[in-house]
């Protein structure tokens, strides 16, 4: 049973407005773990054809010792599978608390190929997203995966933008669902003043891959350079400077 | 908003052995509109890549008039694409009635292509599984797509049979998943005295087809040869003509 | 030369109805045999696009020592491939000698790429047919790939059911050809009292699978339980354990 | 029943070194004819995942009269689909005579999508290939399939070259077989003095295209110019004006 | 020849910093024309296998008076494609004036299906970027295509930054290049104080897409919520009020 | 920085008309070298979805050893992944000096995977085509890519065949651009007496293959018999000598 692997990601920025100096240093090294997370979560990003039944994912052993690997992941010997292979425990836990403890307010626990070895090759993955009282996910886009948000308890807003520069979105309620078309920066958020929400969000990808916005740009390492970024959101440097200043170590 | 368009479908043999006869040409009746509705579901069952961000299915109308249609769906004109096209509510209603009412002691609600036009060309999908005490989602695969089955309350016993002939199972309670590798013959089962149980099952095709089991080698029309089938189960024709009353008119 | 790889198969249920008790366990272990070898046909469904002119199989080593592998089969040196690697004589024999000794009255010769090495990675192969007379390869679905039926010899019925629940079906006779849609129940039947009828099956895959459909739901291991195999044919459990003794051991 | 659209086609060129002159025209026309057929068959060359169970090819009718279609075949409405639209019997007629009346010594029936409606989106192919004693399938690829030539009667050399420039060959047998990978050039030849040869071939493909080596390069409209194609051989323009008067009109 | 509707897209946010504010309507429209042009561009994102030689490219009638339409583009009818179809000369001329009226410092002349309509079906595409001195072709990404910097004259500085956070950039000089994985966030970028630089970009989509980052996230129409962007970008709502006037109308 | 291993090949038949007679055996070694490069340059054809960010091709040391390889190239492990490794400044070398040296009086550059390691599983690539005055890249055929002709200097006569057996061609100039369809025969020509021309040429594939048609039919190894070659150009067995001497060892 993979549920010891299970992996639950607090988003965190460096200096998150309305968290008190002293817990910025442990803050940012759960950012840290966190953006490290994120990383191995959007390693893979495509989901070529299976070429058998199922391949339950091993460890990749040949990436640990600095060799050449292949491309996704090995598979289990046939013989040792079970059908715990196939089962995952790891979204029954809350992610309440830890939503509650981010500076964006929302906790995102994922069901994908690293957490539920099962799923490899299979091309299917499955996300919790628990939001606290005006939490959000933070903009963010899939390269390799449309996603179905269905929320399971309580209501959020949820939106995507086309590349047409149109913005979608629709205050979604328990039970139902909204879509977001592949590569679409998009959010979840939880605009109740009380009451935290709850989502399940299902990939046609096994590693959908995660480019967070603002991370992804403010928080690069090494840093994109500031002429860059000033000249692509037609601000001056002190503005790029605040923005980094919230992402980076 | 496509809730309208909802498909809930029960899937009802014939003479199922604890129904009255009284009931059972209206069964049959409800049976034959269930088959409809799986026919509906199965019609397609791959996802090409997407072309486009999105292309919200818009009604079929050249196969209405029996004229040839190409593969798939047409687009809404992009202009006319609204934020509700990418909502779907029909998944917020309890299908338990519709499980108590039917003989497999089951309802399957499809958010599909069909039912929630805006997943078109985004290759995923959603249904919700409805299971009464005892009920069964009897036996039956999906030609094109993984099953990933999350349960939201309840406990069931999820499982399927991989082509080399081993059964693979697991008891998977709310918040819990299982995952079934395409192609593969499974089902999801209520074993609880009392209690209803809920899953949702989330699918890499917007319209993943349906093989059942039972109802396509037994009520397939016309009627498969009795020789074939006999021989096919190793069994005489009685047993054969027994198991065809089931699922024909 | 590949030919002593060549896989030869006959589909063979424990108990068939026409069998004397005697030579039920000699024949039980046929059946597992045959199994096991319908396990290795199967074990592979999908087939990605090439990348490279060829990748002549070689043997799964890793596998064979517990090791975790890769998805496929590896590639002989390009500098060791030869003429006969892209040569399979093993469709020459004929089969109708075990086709009469199979239950089913059929015998499937296999040229997938477990028995012709050369195949790997060109998305094609081909198997024999042998029926006897009477004889039925029985119902079984492919679940990557569309079929082919080319008769070469006598003529057979040749049906398949859609997912619609249609039942097409056709006497084919010698050079005249059928085609089963991709993951479609089908089967062949040589309805005559006298005379042998082949074919040859054609298939858009290096490895299409096969879920035979009475095996694959009566004889799995571990066993499916009574009670889901009884409501999903909606017959008693009596029934379920006569169609069990069939398939199991 | 397709088989009166059944093409069968003898590659003639131009001056065909055994033909008496007087026959030169009638045998430009039916050369004209033959490259017209090939045309259409190498119209399409790709085949992409099948969206649902099957679409009957219907006639192409929009392309008739001038309008801009859609790549591929429309699909003939579900509900007129019969039997019969997955039967070919075009491939039960002998082409030994066309063989023996083509200066290739060799004739070719199709049983591609456009011959066999029923292929539409399957992904799958057969070609019939008689040879006259001393007669030749000529050099040619398939910009879109792997080839395996499957041997019916009598015997042939079978070969391909390799992007490395290997040239990989063997004599195949009645009820053996031969695998041609994607994209490589090769040719079927019947090396007996007397007897004729027979063989179905199969493709993962519809319409896996073909470029005729010689046809392609020396009859093209217009023409290619001498200068490259005297370059590209190292030969003079003689040599070329030699090669051209072959295959053009 | 398809030169005349060649788009070439100077891409300006509303208030640019170096810009007189009379000058800000007539921008504001010029930005708008240039946010549709964007819009055309990224209309489709994927390219499925081609089905025949090529498909020429014609006008989508269609979708022009409202109908329904398929997703791609349909084809020329193949008796009125001529060789001026596959010839493109929109990327001849200079965009380097354009570059200097434009905020950025940078004009995008784009060669993809829309501009050059031989390229339907094909899978690739040529852009051609001019870049002022200390210009920039701004963040943004592709959905569905890598792309290959191939510098042309002069020397720019490109970078992306992975899933993993890790920021990746090398100055590429005349006749070097470098490659951008798919969906990830890159730029060009002119570092020197005189002198142009002009690049080809090569993709292998026949329409990549672009998500520009800044215009957005913070020009979207309707506008995403100040909340929502507040907490992604971990700043308050002044600061996220600066941003969307530079982007919106 | 891969630029070490950038592969110029001269494409050289054994026997230039224009060459003198004591050359011709350092050109035969020359041409051989140019051939086993030609030989990796086509080893790989198509290309599969990316399963990561990027997958940096390390040294396939598995194959070198006699050992069974997977298709394709091993990743570099990603800690050790820097910059340079997604830049190449192999093609800022002229070529003139080799196309004037070579008989065909070409030379191609190639930028694919085996020079330029960093484009592995990223689907794109780019050669330098150097032609000298009256200088063709010869006829040839890329079996897994479109290739986009964009011409950097000089003007050259680009064209391609069609199944159909139609010649498209065109002179491109400065900056403008030519597609030649996947798997169709083409070549680029200088036409010019005096004056050379240079294009680069890019794929949507990282390896694209390359089928030269002359010295493929006539040089390969073993010989294609000649009788197959007779009767395939439809000419007697003394050309076939001939065009034999051109490309022979």
């Amino acid at each position: 049973m993979p549920s010891t692997s299970t992996r639950q990601y607090q988003l965190q920025p460096k200096h998150a407005p309305t968290i008190s100096p002293s817990s910025t240093m442990a803050r940012s090294r759960a950012a840290l773990a966190a953006l490290a997370i994120a990383v191995l979560v959007s390693a893979c990003a495509a989901d070529p054809e299976p070429v058998q039944d199922f391949c339950v994912a091993a460890a990749k052993t040949a990436g640990a010792d600095g060799q050449a690997t292949f491309p996704g992941f090995p598979c289990k010997p046939e013989s040792t599978v079970v059908s715990d292979d196939f089962f995952f425990a790891g979204l029954s836990q809350s992610g309440a608390a830890a939503a509650n403890d981010s500076p964006f307010g929302s906790a995102v626990t994922a069901g994908n190929v690293e957490a539920f070895p099962g799923l490899n090759t299979l091309g299917v993955s499955i996300n919790r997203v628990d939001l606290a009282p005006g939490g959000v996910n933070p903009l963010h886009s899939h390269p390799r995966s449309a996603e179905l948000v269905h929320v399971v308890a309580g209501e959020m807003l949820v939106g995507f933008i086309s590349t047409a520069g149109k913005f979608y979105s629709k205050m979604v309620g328990e039970g139902e669902s909204f879509v977001i078309p592949r590569g679409m920066v998009h959010f979840q958020y939880n605009a109740a003043r009380n009451g935290t929400a709850r989502a399940v969000t299902v990939f046609n990808s096994q590693l959908p891959g995660v480019v967070l916005a603002a991370p992804s740009l403010f928080g690069a390492e090494p840093e994109v350079p500031d002429a860059v970024l000033a000249k692509s959101f037609q601000v001056d440097g002190e503005i790029i400077k605040l923005l980094k200043s919230k992402f980076q170590n």
